[in-house]
């Protein structure tokens, strides 16, 4: 029946479109926790000020735009591949959004208290939790049984993007535990830029994959 | 008229998408309603202490996540029968829509206040609602004679559809009745556990309805 | 150019998909109006007084969800008829969306002041405009020379979507005036339920233009 | 293989979707900063004068939603000659995107203060980010070498939607310099103003462009 083939694709799009509206509601909720400080008086020098104090706030929202962009491309690519569902994909799916729909609350706890390693606990865990659930959609759909991916044939290439789905928590992880380590204010505040090492974590990782990363591609 | 073809099913497509959207906002507004307690002292103690209070509002809002996510795979399947709308249908799905918006306040008074019988009890009814509507529309689109759906002319698959849509509800009035015959805290707290038997519950009608409930199939 | 030919098709598609997701949240935002008032004491007793106090916000939540709905329903039907766009119609269309997006702000002071004109006045503006940029857009596409509409050419079709849009003002209307000339608390009381007149006169007009009206169509 | 060239094309309409949402959000939660100030006592006359407060929130709410419009308006054109996609394009969208999703923190600074210059800077601020970043993906999708759009091939046409990029933060910065040199009230307010000049601006240069702009067309 040619309406019901029709139908199963559009089902998985409306998998991906619910998830992509998911993806959008959270990354634009995160501006919901920059408040403004009550201001003594209202004047420009005030204002700046109050903005200056802000900034703790407006860097955890930055990274956590970030981190929820990088998931989302991470979510786009791997719908490239896939080309049926089951329950339980459906599930996984549902679980790594509940983490996306977390992200706004850590979020705001982070960037309340940056400075406390409690807080920074909560949202390395968030986002560990985000790449498991990354890593257990691949782990799935990989499976050659399930006939849910096409592409995914090269083991290789799955391993590719399971390594990828460690590096944010890893980064993330090396800081928090720097932190614990290190706790004076300053090696608190050089742990708290572990993130960083994510852009030269991403490129080694691609370059011992390089044949199954498929730079050049459009995807 | 070819063209005019296309735009009866990018309505319909469009019907899907507009609920989809509403789904994805609800189930991410749930977030709002965690909220940090004023802290007395900031320290990684008393932080980790502030989130330790907000545990039940953590558990409505997992909870409430859970049940929207359900209702949406409930919808996602109903959908894939659906080949064409008439007005009626239109307004079962908005009415079913307007208790999904409702969620989040529902979830919000109950993790405020889960303990007590009244929080419980709008929760209970506005899930109750769900599954009225969910139940109105399989109702409906299964009449024959308004070639509303494809794939539904076998009773029993309706009956498996329209059985499910009552365990959530279920499962939750015997905890909302145990937990008003069974007044101490702990009859409470046991009470509110009610909505795990809904693993079981969906369980037991899959296996009754084996034959219609194809569990092997992409949906 | 074939591609090209998609690409259009794609782009009418996006501007009723954009339209849709601010529908949606819009009428999901609404929820945030809804706030349970300071408990005195924790009881069963006073968590249903503090519930029975939001009923005022329950009900403009209620009827501005139906309105949005309305609304959104009426967006549906429109778009079917649309094939091709021009810069006016996405101005329009964006103007329409303005005030879908002002409807929490409104709903929100009709559900804190409901007895007050001030409130409701406020209201019935919000839409009015709701109504006039429905008609403004059935005005310009039914334009046979801008070729942006199919199945439009009957004038009487045209006129019977025209009359549609003012249902909804005019039935607050009367109301508002009502109260402004009936001004004890019953009268204002009765005046407020004027919305319930829509009911019977959308039926009214239907059966007028019963000959275009396509009740019993998939639209 | 057809299934993976179907799936590449859903692929840029996922990133197009995705961003739509994002847009639509944020025009959306503008709405969140109207906020009705205490009133003292409950009357229409004091209701209306609480209303006639909240007006610079209003004009700000008003203008933002229109700037957004604006930019929605323009990555909607944009789309429409983008044919395939990179990783480059996807992070340069995505940090148009996050300046979108800043929108509604710099209008609240800017309708609570529009008095201030601060905040008019850092409202003038976001909006040049925006157009920065729409410059810079028409610049990337227009090189030759990349096959990224199609239709873009004459240099005039790609330099008029460059040049459109500028305005709007041209007339803003031209507000922005002129309430910093003429400071006494009437000085600021006229200058805030400047938006204003946006319409007369676009003529300009589209007629500056007639040859390119294709004011006719659907698009």
């Amino acid at each position: 029946m040619e309406i019901m083939e029709h139908k199963k694709k559009f089902q998985l799009e409306r998998l991906v479109l619910f998830s992509d509206a998911v993806f959008a509601i959270a990354i634009t909720l995160l501006v919901i926790e920059l408040k403004l400080p009550d201001m003594t008086e209202i004047s420009n020098a005030s204002l700046a000020n109050a903005l200056l104090h802000t900034l703790p706030h407006f860097m955890s929202f930055f990274m956590s735009f970030m981190i929820i962009g990088i998931y989302w491309v991470a979510h786009h690519r791997m719908f490239y591949y896939i080309i049926a569902y089951d329950v339980r994909l459906l599930w996984l799916n549902l679980f790594l959004l509940f983490f996306i729909v977390l992200m706004p609350f850590s979020s705001y706890v982070y960037g309340l208290y940056s400075g406390l390693n409690t807080a920074f606990t909560l949202y390395v865990f968030n986002i560990s939790m985000l790449s498991f659930f990354n890593y257990a959609m691949y782990n799935h759909i990989s499976k050659p049984e399930r006939h849910l991916s096409h592409g995914l044939e090269n083991p290789r290439r799955v391993n590719f993007f399971k390594a990828r789905s460690w590096i944010v928590p890893l980064c993330f992880g090396v800081g928090l535990l720097s932190s614990m380590v290190w706790t004076s204010p300053w090696g608190i505040a050089i742990s708290r830029m572990s993130p960083l090492l994510i852009i030269p974590g991403m490129k080694i990782i691609r370059r011992k994959f390089a044949d199954v990363s498929e730079l050049k591609s459009a995807n």
